[in-house]
């Protein structure tokens, strides 16, 4: 009865998704203290009380049929005014509201690109290991995603591979930096040399590559580290933007894409996300949360307590003989399996109520994710377990 | 640069969208007060004072971490469980939550259940006029609408036509009741009139044919007309609800599907759309308005207001000499062009600063759609503009 389209989704579903009602059943089953969930980037560090403040300041203070209302499907005007000055004086660039178009969060804004500029059988090259739901985002468009294979030492952009993998039906290359789920943060230097290899293929296939910069992680950067801003090294590219990570609302579906005002046929391509943000249905971003995250701009997340809980569980776990590269950003450790199935080895720590996400579901396996966006807390109580997990795989 | 499905829809744009940016202009240049604005579904009535409390007390009491989280791509269960509730207790059926599926809006519930049915070349059929963006929502997912002439007289389905229409390649039929543009209530008996069609055909066929009831307007019924509760009469049906215009909430984007257990294989259907409102992007409805509306569901709206304007533009413009009739719902006047072109008549209407769409938007060239979801004082305003209109075009 479904289309065939959905089969194979409806099968496999996401498997990060069944974590998560798994973790919801096992808590059911064993009290929620006794079971270490691991698997959903779910910020586990509440929403700023400005954000509290600011929505009820708003629906005090103003017009209910403004707030809660139509208008255009880019977004609010002032919204997009203070979110284009906001980057404008973080990163140096020149938006305006023009550039900026709201979004039922960052999934929703790949949605609206990829539907704009994707015709049948055009290809997306991306880094592994990567975002899983990437393929669907590009399959619903007809297009192809195609894989450049992970560095295991470094987990850095293969760029040689990068190169040889773009071909004349290459459309677009899409990069998340701090990356999900290793947590490498690219250079700038790493982003001239993408910049490099783009505009040399361009040139030579006379064709337009869309360097689509998925960023819900950019605030959540340790030690200092800078992430680029992308638009200033190459000009076709889209930024897409969530605030789910950097304000904790992930649920209200609330993000934007910049579309600068130098990439090739800007005018028509900001009408097309624009609209195709009307008809895949979104109509537009969350109108009051619109107002509320204009409010919000200049708060900066509580990397505190991220980075607390990224310095406790990676030294543990190497501690304990488990082998990963210290995540500079995002919220998300990329452990190596120590048995080669790591779906195995993610059954195993099942037993002891530790979840966690196969590296398979993000194109690499022999790897899992082990999200520390948790309480700190939680990760205490998890170190003993983590501690028998390690002395029954490590070999 | 853009993909080719775009290509005709930024060329075109939406007409209703294009109407509303120039109702700003006009309003930029004449003063607000001077330009009359019927083009729109943007509620006049405000959100009800419930709606703030309920917001007030949400992010007041409640853990931020869970009102702004993820939850399960159908919907938070409690809110889900209410609604099932309360459709139960209102139209005497039969949900539990697991029939509710939680939607960013009613165009989103479109989308994403098109996304889980429509195969390449099926056939969607709809009843003209009809909410132009069902096209969209449709050829999305490769589909193909068909629609079935308009009965002029009464605007009334045109069964006879519809039966003619079905081939084995029709999946679904599209009704929208209270009828944007028209204000029809389908009756008790044309709605089993419907089902005995889709039946027969199903049988025929052997294939299944979905009703997608797409049912904004449920509320919005004067007069004390009932509206029927669709899946009484027909397994196949899914209900396509939004707040937008119940609780005056369009731009927060929050609405919900229903799938009846008894539908073939709904299981495998539930699955796919919650599925599918994770892949097109929506990922959830916004989850701090599920919290709300929630709150809100014995909430009646604000019927005198629309009843009110309702009866005042009807009667005033028919005392001028124009055509239409008497609208049962919604907030929709759908006037006969007393000029053979109606987008001239649209044109002529301008000049007085009265903005309303042609009915070639909604597949019905001759009419034009009125928008009476705006002040009643801005209706009073407007009617010597109406009246000049009317002599001017006339005859």
């Amino acid at each position: 009865m479904i289309a065939k389209r959905m089969v194979n989704l409806v099968e496999k579903n996401s498997v990060i998704r069944e974590m998560f009602e798994e973790g919801k059943k096992l808590a059911d089953i064993y009290g929620p203290e006794n079971v270490y969930d691991f698997s959903l980037g779910n910020p586990s560090v509440p929403a700023p009380e400005q954000v509290k403040e600011s929505i009820k300041k708003i629906v005090d203070t103003e017009d209910p049929l403004v707030i809660h209302g139509y208008m255009n499907n880019a977004g609010f005007e002032d919204v997009r005014d203070a979110i284009s000055k906001s980057i404008n004086k973080k990163y140096g660039t020149n938006f305006t509201q023009n550039n900026i178009i709201m979004t039922v969060g960052a999934a929703s804004g790949l949605n609206i690109i990829f539907k704009s500029i994707l015709n049948p059988d055009e290809e997306v090259l991306t880094f592994a290991p990567y975002f899983v739901e990437y393929n669907s985002y590009v399959e619903g468009y007809n297009g192809v995603l195609k894989i450049v294979s992970p560095n295991l030492e470094t987990f850095e952009p293969n760029l040689k591979e990068l190169e040889d993998k773009i071909t004349p039906k290459t459309r677009a290359l899409i990069i998340n930096t701090p990356n999900n789920p290793t947590g490498v943060i690219y250079s700038e230097e790493t982003i001239k040399k993408i910049a490099e290899i783009l505009e040399k293929k361009q040139n030579e296939y006379n064709t337009q590559i869309f360097l689509v910069s998925d960023e819900p992680y950019r605030e959540l950067a340790y030690d200092g580290i800078e992430v680029p801003y992308v638009t200033k090294y190459y000009k076709n590219t889209f930024v897409v933007y969530s605030f789910s990570k950097s304000l904790s609302l992930p649920g209200e579906r609330i993000g934007y894409v910049v579309v600068p005002s130098e990439m090739d046929d800007s005018e028509n391509i900001i009408t097309a996300i624009t609209i195709a943000n009307r008809v895949i249905g979104s109509v537009n971003a969350p109108s009051l949360f619109q107002k509320v995250v204009m409010n919000c701009l200049d708060i900066a997340p509580d990397l505190e307590t991220y980075d607390r809980n990224r310095n406790l569980l990676y030294n543990e776990l190497k501690s304990y003989g488990f082998e990963c590269i210290k995540p500079q950003g995002a919220f998300y450790l990329f452990v190596k399996s120590p048995i080669e199935n790591e779906k195995e080895f993610c059954n195993i720590a099942k037993k002891y109520n530790i979840l966690f996400v196969p590296g398979s579901s993000f194109a690499c396996p022999g790897y899992v994710r082990i999200a520390y966006c948790v309480s700190t807390d939680m990760i205490k109580r998890s170190l003993p377990k983590f501690k028998l997990l390690a002395e029954e795989t490590i070999r």
